[in-house]
């Protein structure tokens, strides 16, 4: 789905974003980071937008400046249309699908699939991504330590890992194949927009070798 | 507003939940976790609910083995109302206020301040609360350090601690003083369910000795 189209999208958007900035909903994106489900969301709804890219500190591997100057935080996506200023994914998901969804991709509040889009929406910001983050840090951090110290980090961290990141992070990929075992997507028989959310974190579990049959299946789906 | 009604709740729970476990909404609450705030939910709302109560291990942190029976993560809370039954914060909040509340709780579409709730809504659990969590296991981490080897563990924590969490932290902390100095609560003029996720939130900036005057302000008034 990250295919051919939005690889087009992207490209037009570079050029002409200093043109047409605020004619339209603009995305001010992070290489390298968790906000390219938005752009999937904005895609999948046929909306039309504008991405702002921003690189990282090559040393701190922090947002450019330039981020700053568009959110407190530093952090991305943050979505800008017409008055609202927002970041935070979860957030942005919430709004975005609030005013421009056609209840194709939530389930109705009378579905049952709703629980579960509730349930995997929220799980996946909440619970799942802050581990996947957390991993990526650590290994960052013991690659950043003076090679004298670096065998001391690496024992620290993998105590961390083993005895809790790891282990939660394995816990929960077992939830994710029970789930899609049974399930066709994370709330049922339908596409959602909580398949977007899931699907960087299904990659991100494959990269951390957390393989699992049914996530294998999904995740190639999100890598097409 | 966690005050003596709440503690009379929870003794009279306490003595009935084995009674009427299956005649009303049902909360599995963990000891000392984050699962107070769907409680402070529930009786804002003025819902009849049970709560039933599960320790830790006192080893391992993790919850008692009686809650991995209520959901494969034995994470706390879980809500069971009828045939639903869903875990995780963020989503029993929108469960239960999609389900119960009558526009009090929740600012409407067409108003600014529903975006302000989105927004901190979905900040409390995806970037606030996993900074307070990693700071307390980090804590833990280094305390459960055999003697020997604690300095060494302090030295790579606080490390990690001083590039990465606690500067997120306080940039996070200085995010909510700026917006709290301006809006009387998170959303705008009311009180919303926004208020009550991130109350817990502020409460641990303050035991991370974050203090800000509006933080402490705020704080204060989910601690009477």
């Amino acid at each position: 789905m990250i295919g051919d189209k939005l690889l087009h999208k992207i490209i037009n958007s570079s050029i002409h974003q200093f043109l047409n900035a605020s004619t339209m909903i603009n995305i001010h994106h992070l290489t390298n980071s968790r906000s390219q489900r938005v752009i999937w969301l904005l895609e999948e709804l046929n909306l039309e937008y504008t991405i702002i890219f921003h690189d990282r500190n090559t040393k701190t591997r922090q947002a450019a400046e330039s981020l700053y100057q568009v959110h407190t935080l530093g952090k991305a996506p943050v979505l800008i249309d017409k008055t609202v200023t927002l970041a935070e994914t979860g957030a942005i998901f919430d709004y975005v699908l609030e005013t421009y969804d056609k209840d194709n991709l939530v389930p109705s509040t009378d579905n049952l699939a709703r629980v579960n889009y509730l349930y995997w929406k929220n799980f996946s910001e909440a619970s799942l991504m802050p581990y996947l983050a957390m991993t990526k840090l650590f290994a960052r951090i013991a690659q950043g330590t003076p090679f004298i110290l670096r065998p001391i980090a690496t024992t620290v961290i993998k105590k961390i890992n083993a005895e809790y990141l790891h282990m939660n992070l394995a816990i929960e990929a077992n939830l994710i194949e029970q789930h899609l075992s049974t399930h066709k997507w994370f709330a049922g028989d339908q596409f959602t927009a909580a398949d977007i959310l899931m699907g960087l974190c299904l990659m991100c579990l494959l990269v951390n070798l957390l393989r699992r049959p049914h996530i294998q299946i999904v995740a190639s789906l999100w890598m097409k």
